[in-house]
């Protein structure tokens, strides 16, 4: 049976996941029991990517529950638990709403046994892992299909397994493809600076087999030009009802590329992913990152004269009119996407 | 008064340059003096570039010469010296271009004494300087006439003074704008995996008061979409006789993105840097490097998984229609080039 990278134990009592601080040197399960582990493995990026976070939350605060006194409040103690958890990372949405949905199940249940309660917890948890899986598995399937077994593809940062559940987003269809035979052969950007491309996906896809090759971002253009790439998959962190798509820094750029050499581009997400209130990217604010990322980050020694000047911004925004298709679980959309985007909000 | 990089003690008994190996951390000036001294600069990379190695070779063998004992055969240890030094780095034809120059000159001058020997091979060697600064100087200018005041330039690579001589041939225009008052705002690509951009191109820049900001590879989309660059300058190194250039990995890159957004992308060289012999860049091996370089190299731990394959090509074709303009030191040539570059080059 497939395992899912955040997973409670069998007997429910601690949640497993790979501690990806130490990818792609070493491949260590951690066991998560106390309040203390599970905070430590969320403030410490031991878990990232917003839809694990939220998953890990909900199994977290149900394995906590468990712990809680015989004597004690029971639904007063939960929601403490809830808030320390919730403070390891502030801005962390899929946290928040995890731990909030486990509260609320709680507390519309207050009359149940201590017994029931836990066990009534440990479901919804469950929950939210089978709507991301299911949600993830409607974006691979649709992607799939827009895909030729063979192809050369060309994907941009991380949106995998480990940072979401079962095939992730924009890994969605290469790994859901591996399982069925397609033998793609996959060119993974290395993405500077934090080299997610490097660390992540290309230690996911090794991992699952798939014939992957790292290069550096800016071999991007020689590798389209060679005739290796039939399509790029993206994830996504932002949709403007426009369509424009906010990812991490250098999206943009494969986006030219690939339209510049005629292949399609396709960003893979969750429908959650669109946001309405930006009418178009113009009016997503880029993240911008300590230079030193740039400059001297996971060097052993300055890569740049002391002091240089460094620009580094963490995302930018890919013009609608660039992407082929946005695919996220309620299909595949295709340029103009504003009505589509709207409609794929609105039914929700 | 300016003092080039390479360049001969007063006394005329040694060749001193920076250290490139040391750079971007610590600006140390190298004395070298010796045979094996020299021999080590150039095999160690203490000295880099093709001009730079040419004209460092000249000086070294002039330096060398005065050594000889008064009663050796001048000619025959001349030729010993130079097939030493020769060795340090067997594909570098500028090492081996300007030995044989004053080896010949030497040996067309067989009659003169010994002290009117030594002070030609110095004026020999003086002079391969003198023409590379002279060549330089007016790629630099045709190149900054098509720059105007305040324009925010993006480059990629290092073609700088480190390399050649005086302005260098890509960084030529905007280090002859900075004397000049132009105030250019210059962002340097970092340039992966060997970080030249960051490196080199940063360091001259910096060092020459140029206002220089650092950005990785791919985020030469985003700050062109954002307006901020008018212009972008490379180095090359090679150029087919349609005028497709080849040069560092990710140049190729740069120019799709500058056609779509609009912003001119300049090629500077020597005209010696045209090879009539290829017809177009489709005859131009792409050498491939070890993919070490991507995965492990100047990193503290490796940032890939162990065993990852890479792709890890070090130049890339850029095709002769994305190119704004072909700069030499016979001047601007724009698209179509054929007819240009053959014109350029039998005029020698």
């Amino acid at each position: 049976m497939y395992v899912e990278n955040v997973h409670l134990t069998e007997d429910g009592a601690a949640v497993e996941i790979v501690d990806q601080t130490l990818l792609p040197g070493e491949k260590r399960l951690i066991r998560c029991e106390t309040a203390e582990d599970c905070f430590a493995a969320i403030k410490d990026l031991q878990v990232r990517g917003a839809p694990a976070i939220g998953i890990f939350a909900g199994y977290a605060l149900a394995v906590l529950a468990r712990q809680i006194p015989e004597d004690a409040d029971f639904l007063r103690a939960l929601r403490e638990k809830a808030a320390y958890l919730d403070a390891a990372r502030p801005t962390a949405v899929n946290l928040h709403h995890a731990l909030e949905r486990l509260c609320a199940a709680a507390e519309r249940n207050a009359g149940l046994s201590r017994a029931a309660l836990t066990a009534l917890l440990r479901e919804e948890a469950e929950r939210i892992q089978q709507e991301d899986v299911a949600m993830n598995e409607a974006i691979s399937e649709y992607g799939l299909s827009l895909l030729s077994p063979g192809d050369g593809l060309l994907t941009h940062c991380n949106a995998g397994p480990l940072a979401t559940s079962r095939y992730g987003t924009g890994l969605g269809p290469i790994l859901l493809g591996q399982e069925r035979g397609y033998g793609f052969r996959v060119y993974s950007d290395e993405t500077r600076p934090l080299l997610q491309g490097a660390r992540l996906t290309a230690f996911e896809l090794s991992e699952a087999g798939v014939d992957v090759t790292l290069i550096c971002d800016n071999m991007a253009s020689l590798v389209m030009r060679q005739g290796r790439i039939q399509a790029c998959l993206v994830g996504c962190d932002r949709i403007a009802a426009n369509g424009d798509v906010a990812n991490k820094i250098g999206t943009s750029g494969v986006a030219v590329l690939a339209k510049h050499y005629g292949i399609p581009f396709y960003v893979l997400g969750p429908s959650t992913t669109v946001d309405l209130s930006a009418p178009s990217g113009k009016e997503i604010v880029i993240e911008e990152r300590d230079g030193r990322e740039i400059a001297e980050m996971f060097y052993a020694r300055p890569q740049a004269p002391a002091g240089v000047k460094c620009y580094n911004p963490a995302f930018d925004v890919t013009p609608a009119e660039l992407i082929s298709a946005i695919i996220t679980e309620k299909g595949i959309f295709r340029y103009p996407y504003e009505e589509k985007l709207r409609g794929c909000r609105q039914e929700r």
